[in-house]
């Protein structure tokens, strides 16, 4: 993928978030991802890439934000992320003049997702990459949802030292504890 | 490495194809390697390093394809990737000018393999570093063979996911394909 | 903590050493940074991280040294490495100036450490990050001990290869040597 990138765009600065996701692990690569692209200068273009649904029918999506942009698959990885930031506008990628010659079945970060990052750094403007994407994949572990009585969140991930992350947010919580506090008054 | 590369080089762009191949095993180095190459820019310099023989008496090789130049041990490592890019030159690396003023027994990668590539990155040319190598070794993995009845491969990698790569060549399964259609037409 | 850096400064070249130091193994740590530090250019940044202690009340350090800086906590990672290469002054980072603005309690790395590098590689005096530290952690595996019969040292760390690695440096075993030739020659 790297190669790819700096065939395509040699100046561009490719920095490494992590190569240990688990494979197949979306929800974990989409807690790492949001945790990490606030840090990044605006601006940034973000790839990233967790089986499964890559390489079969799932739309590639190239993910316009407020700060910086987001090219991966549609199978919910660029979901917690994107929304962080403030989702501007989803497309598809479909233009083959911004994928590598021959793309294979088992390796899009290197065949397409690389080499739209790459045009995106060389100044292509999205909307030349595809059509506006009317609806993206959103898992469940993308949020939280609330009942009358609790507010009912997963767990993310649990890091090496034993945090537990959930996809409870603080503003949320502290909703939550708001509303227990005015039943109690009431 | 990356810090001797860097102190001969400074404007070098450094990327990691990986540091996860097994330790001693030369085949799968080899293929990686075969597999990333192309996929570069043409000029690229590659280095790679994996044991064994690596500072003992094999030599530090120095190739040039069509498209770039490798560098790294004469134990097979190289072999793939050369020859599937081309081989236009093979040199000894004897220079001791373009090694560290002291170099170990147990890192030549540091000591040797970086400073000759970051040397080369500086424009220095292939002829400065030593003599035409006249051999270099070629080990069984490095090519398929035929039988009058059978395509003998080996197994060259099996990768995370359960892919199994073999050095048999998408051309040579052709051929043998269509001799037995042959020898069933006669 | 590369976004972090590249954030405050972003022409600066970023080279990862290792991510491969064991948990809370300060003394792996010490050792990996002190064999690596010599290899880099002069005017180098080093960070380096390692539990424990890390976001405790332990100081966050600068130390200036002949031919580089070393940024990172006071538990001893930077003992090795900075000793070997002469001390100039070592500083205390109380600067809130040079760190995000929202400091965690958990990710002195990014929060801390990374902001204040790339402060420093945008050549922010040192003097200008906090106080003279008047003393700093030095553990027992900085040093090798001398009794009068025996030289006493550590294993620092034993690598992949098996190689066992100790704090007894080169001149240390020629003295001891040279006293025990000494002592039979009297």
């Amino acid at each position: 993928m790297k190669a790819t990138i700096l065939g395509i765009c040699p100046e561009a600065a490719v920095v490494d978030i992590t190569h240990e996701v688990d494979k197949f692990n979306v929800r974990m690569g989409a807690y790492i991802l949001a945790s990490a692209a606030p840090y990044f200068p605006k601006g940034t273009i973000h790839i990233a890439v967790v089986d499964p649904d890559v390489g079969t029918q799932r739309q590639p999506l190239l993910i316009k934000t407020k700060r910086e942009f987001f090219v991966g698959p549609d199978n919910g990885l660029l979901v917690l992320a994107s929304e962080k930031e403030g989702i501007v506008e989803i497309r598809q990628i479909t233009n083959r003049k911004f994928m590598l010659p021959k793309v294979s079945n088992t390796f899009h970060g290197r065949d397409l997702f690389a080499p739209a990052a790459a045009h995106l750094a060389n100044n292509v403007s999205p909307t030349e990459f595809g059509p506006i994407a009317r609806d993206f994949v959103k898992p469940d572990f993308a949020r939280a949802t609330r009942s009358e009585t609790a507010l009912n969140g997963e767990v993310l991930h649990i890091d090496e030292f034993g945090n537990i992350i959930t996809n409870i947010s603080d503003p949320e919580m502290t909703l939550t504890q708001l509303g227990k506090l005015l039943r109690r008054a009431q």
